[in-house]
């Protein structure tokens, strides 16, 4: 047996340098060795495809990212370890101490978080000294498109839940730790209205939410006992679980707990039938401001297909589905050079078109407020529309703060109601049209014949 | 604009405390305002159903939640937050200074990291005072789960190579940048031989592997320059990307760097008749120690295919499809009280069939060592077979150092040799044999007769 502490795998904040791809910090060295580090290069990140089953994203996940950028850097520990890996060690010293002493000094554009957005449109713009731009791929790639893919899920159980309250659910489900709270910021951008997490609920500001596990039930001698013993301590905040036994048995012995409690949670079984019987009886009991909540494998189609039925159900809780992205858990969200020293590039891979240079995307309205269409164009361009991308960090500084994540929320909330309403329904084919100025295509053409 | 700082959801690892579902907070505190909090609570952690597609389970992540467990603990900034909260704003003074105080001190046994286990059987049993039992039902559910899915998949993965080397690839389409980590070290558990995550490698000591990106060879005038410039920096350390442009004109380019380079990467397009053909010129060319690596959405299905063409593929860097699990991006594990004060618990759910009292796994082998059916018992049964679950704490502390890294990854590699071969097949039905003891049966029986 080893006599070491476990291993953790928590990154330091302050020390993320190293928590990207080794190839970034080959690349990084590289070009310090090669007199490169001084190129000023641009990349642009985005979604090459659009994921199964969607119709559109909600980009989230930029706060967390950008902090990550102010801090990032190397510890001496870590700039030793790496020393000692192959790569490295027969680099000029100079190339490791230029590796220890770099920070993040670039300009980044981005779309604001809780805007909608479409594959092919660039989501993020980073335009820095060579090493630094590339140093910041993986990092961003791994802050941004898991908070996207979640907030897009919810997005879609925010429509399909007409109005109904959401709770996030998923920290045991979530991959890892850390992505349990990722989660439930992405979720509370797209219209959720609070999450169990209870540490992301208090660093983020957003409602915590939670009723009782059936251990709590198992605990007691009886289940009304359970529910009183919790009604004592909670009073008024009181949920509770009552699918631990019988469910209508559950329910009636919630309904007799005096003062009223606020909620019951319903949490297996036909959650239709269940809950119209769950209302008839807190209703016959003089209960009807008691709450019926209803939760276990919950996922958009699931919950139009209950609210589509007039399910007297106030609110679901949603977990598993939302936050593994389950039919969706996977993002082609790509973070690609495309202009170096002011000349455009880009790859030439069969079925992966892309377009050099800096760009802009510029999204029209129709007279309604509703989104008609986007344009990508070059940063240096005009065209007709909102330009999407703001500047966010200028020589690896704030520009100004970021928005607060209410005013994400209402961003968002903004967002998806100037979506043209064909796009919002659960089954919509991805069809929101995308075009590039004429100057693109051109850059792109003579690229091409070279 | 908001003046404050980006938040950050990176927990602080000194107070995960908060970590955690709001629930387990509230019966917490439930517990120490009833005088419940004395009460002796044993818990078990199992999966419910095997995910789909899988016909065995490879157990990781423990190291790290044993971690988080020994810190466990709330910091006072969060005391005061949680305080603030309507559920626990009118509790007891004296509640809110218990849960101040709270650590976690109980016993835990767990299979061994690297063993193969199935759905029903118990593979971590926590025995402590009821709130500290139910405190870390989130944390260790989220400790464990993503990596059990991540090295589950790797293990078939490593199955479909047939001995070509596996390198994960996967930290950006990771669900946030900690689940990155976590994926690196489940992969090698199961047989990966390196990754790119350069931080996790740092800390777990495993080989970090790394080649370029298209943006390096973008970034020079040409593909040889590009392929020159790296080779004068990392020499026999130089793995070229050649499908930038065309393909087998950048093996081409790549054969022809002096001192000849360890290998050549192909990213797209065809890998089986790339690389044959990539063979070819590398051999014409008195290439013949130049190694291929191949990548680019590959899957355990895709890599058998290849395998079995013979395909002179030397090695895969696996991505998106290992480390979001992509085909079973959620594993059904749960964490359910069995016993209280001795008495055995369980809950009677439709289709959700567990058995009271803790609980012991016992593995019984055939003459060939080969494992050919699991008993479940009671932890105070003596069974056939070896007993899979091991104590790892004893209220609260080690009770010896855990397994190291390399250690866990031989007993993986044993754990798989030992596998009947028909659960080996890509394609195989779950069906290894799990039973119940006579005894549990019996529990069983009693308690639902009550």
């Amino acid at each position: 047996m080893n006599p070491e502490p476990p291993v953790s795998l928590w990154p330091d904040p302050e020390a993320l340098g190293p928590v990207t791809d080794l190839y970034e910090l080959t690349m990084m060295a590289g070009y310090f060795a090669s007199g490169m580090a001084g190129r000023r290069a641009t990349f642009e990140l985005f979604v090459r495809k659009m994921p199964e089953g969607r119709a559109y994203l909600v980009f989230a996940g930029l706060e967390q990212a950008i902090g990550d950028l102010l801090r990032l850097a190397f510890s001496p520990e870590q700039i030793q370890a790496i020393r000692r890996w192959p790569e490295f060690g027969q680099l000029d010293p100079s190339v490791m101490e230029a590796l220890a002493a770099v920070r993040f000094e670039g300009d980044v554009w981005s779309v604001p978080e809780g805007t909608v957005v479409f594959p092919g449109e660039t989501l993020v713009r980073v335009t820095a000294a060579l090493p630094q731009a590339q140093w910041v791929e993986t990092l961003l790639l791994a802050s941004l498109a898991y908070p996207t893919l979640v907030a897009s899920k919810a997005a879609r159980v925010v429509a399909a839940a007409g109005g109904r309250s959401l709770f996030e659910f998923g920290a045991r489900r979530a991959h890892g730790p850390q992505a349990g709270m990722l989660a439930a910021r992405a979720a509370y951008i797209a219209g959720f209205d609070g999450t169990s997490h209870a540490e992301a609920a208090r660093r983020l500001g957003i409602p915590a939410v939670g009723t009782m596990a059936h251990s709590w039930v198992q605990s007691f001698g009886t289940e009304t006992g359970a529910f009183e013993a919790y009604a004592r301590v909670f009073a008024e905040n009181t949920t509770l679980l009552v699918d631990t036994y019988d469910t209508l048995e559950g329910v009636r012995r919630a309904a007799a707990i005096e003062p009223p409690v606020r909620a019951v949670r319903i949490d297996s079984g036909d959650l239709g039938t269940l809950a119209r019987q769950t209302r008839a009886i807190l209703d016959q009991s003089g209960r009807s401001r008691v709450q019926i909540v209803a939760s276990g494998d919950l996922d958009e189609y699931r919950i139009a297909e209950l609210a589509a039925q007039g399910v007297p159900l106030d609110g679901f809780g949603v977990g598993t589905e939302l936050v593994t992205s389950r039919d969706a858990p996977a993002l082609a969200m790509v973070y690609k050079l495309v202009e170096l020293e002011g000349e455009g590039k880009f790859k030439l891979s069969p079925g992966k078109k892309n377009y050099p240079m800096a760009k802009q995307v510029f999204r029209r309205r129709d007279p309604e407020g509703r989104f008609c269409g986007d344009q990508v164009a070059r940063a240096d361009e005009m065209a007709e529309g909102e330009p999407l991308l703001v500047p966010v960090l200028r020589s690896g500084r704030l520009v100004t703060g970021l928005p607060s994540l209410e005013c994400i929320r209402r961003r968002c909330r903004e967002q998806l109601a100037a979506l043209p309403d064909r796009l919002r329904r659960l089954n919509a084919p991805p069809d929101y049209p995308i075009t590039y100025s004429e100057l693109l295509e051109s850059d792109a053409r003579r690229l091409m014949a070279r």
